[in-house]
């Protein structure tokens, strides 16, 4: 294959993912069939099939490259930032301006949770690795002898289920706003790094 | 009003609600119309709507009758523990049980979020009572200077998120047991009050 070619294929799978991205916000994700995907893209139905193998495909790798965006950033920051107190807290901003820029797909994201066995798996697959290479960075720390000695596992759930439940916050209710929700992510960690409980 | 006239109008709503909790179990939330829920329930359209303005108005007494059950226990074990520390720990455990009491009910709350305005308004109604339930309890414990003078509110949003995304693992993703969402979230906590980060 030359190149033109390899970039124009490129172009085209972007072209669907972003046709999917803007009908799932505008439509829902249920809502949307497979059909409006390719129309909305205009290529043909065989040009959708060669880059994914359904629906659920779409949303599973719109979600991998959202991942991969927020692996990326938060490690382009530690290039920037050695110490680990100020590391535990601002990449936390590093991930919650990766959800801004991507709101529609956060919107789909806070929306979709238990819909159907198939989506749960997609979120699974995403939350899995965000879960894994949060745990890792707080196994540095301790590994540093930064941290305590904690479970490390329960502690990444706890950092997942609050950027979870202020993105929903966010995105879905329109509690708050985007300022507002980093601010409450940030306040978050703060304490959890230094602990509710004075010394007795 | 007799009081055994009382009592029936008591069993018929009570009825009407189980019913409700069985069929959004089953058909989920959304696939199943009032009609269902009148006809499961025996009685005829009118004594529905007696006591229910519609479907919404069901799930919001089932999600404020869970609720006022978590509050009640959380206060009943306060009557037994005095200690701030475990108090702060061991109310989660209390908090739990509830859920794994109402698995079905868990179920519908943690499938729901995000389907429509009406629902998450209901959510919200009920998150919004525990998130002020849980901030005036580390209000209490910074009062007491037993906690440091954290930031309240995302403290309490934390604690909402880890508990809704432990529920989701273990009732939706079936990822996790009982007893291990308890052992996470638990686990969670120490850590919270304890403080990521060793003294400086």
């Amino acid at each position: 294959m030359n190149s033109t070619k390899s970039i124009k294929m490129q172009e085209k799978r972007q072209k669907i993912l972003e046709c999917s991205l803007v009908l799932f916000a505008e439509k829902g994700y249920l809502n949307t069939p497979v059909r409006d995907i390719i129309d909305s893209s205009g290529f043909g139905t065989s040009t959708f099939y060669k880059y994914f193998k359904n629906k659920e495909d779409v949303l599973k790798t719109l979600l991998t490259e959202f991942l991969e965006q927020i692996i990326t950033n938060v490690k382009d920051y530690y290039k920037k930032e050695e110490d680990l107190f100020i590391r535990f807290i601002e990449t936390k901003r590093v991930i919650m301006d990766v959800f801004i820029q991507n709101k529609q797909l956060s919107e789909i994201y806070s929306r979709v949770a238990g819909i159907s066995d198939g989506i749960d798996n997609c979120l699974k697959e995403f939350e899995d690795k965000l879960l894994l290479f949060t745990s890792k960075n707080i196994q540095y720390g301790i590994k540093q002898g930064f941290f305590h000695e904690v479970e490390v596992v329960p502690i990444a759930h706890g950092i997942i289920g609050i950027i979870k439940y202020a993105v929903y916050k966010w995105v879905v209710l329109k509690e708050i706003s985007q300022d507002e929700m980093i601010e409450m992510v940030i306040s978050f960690h703060k304490s959890l790094a230094i602990g509710l409980v004075k010394k007795r």
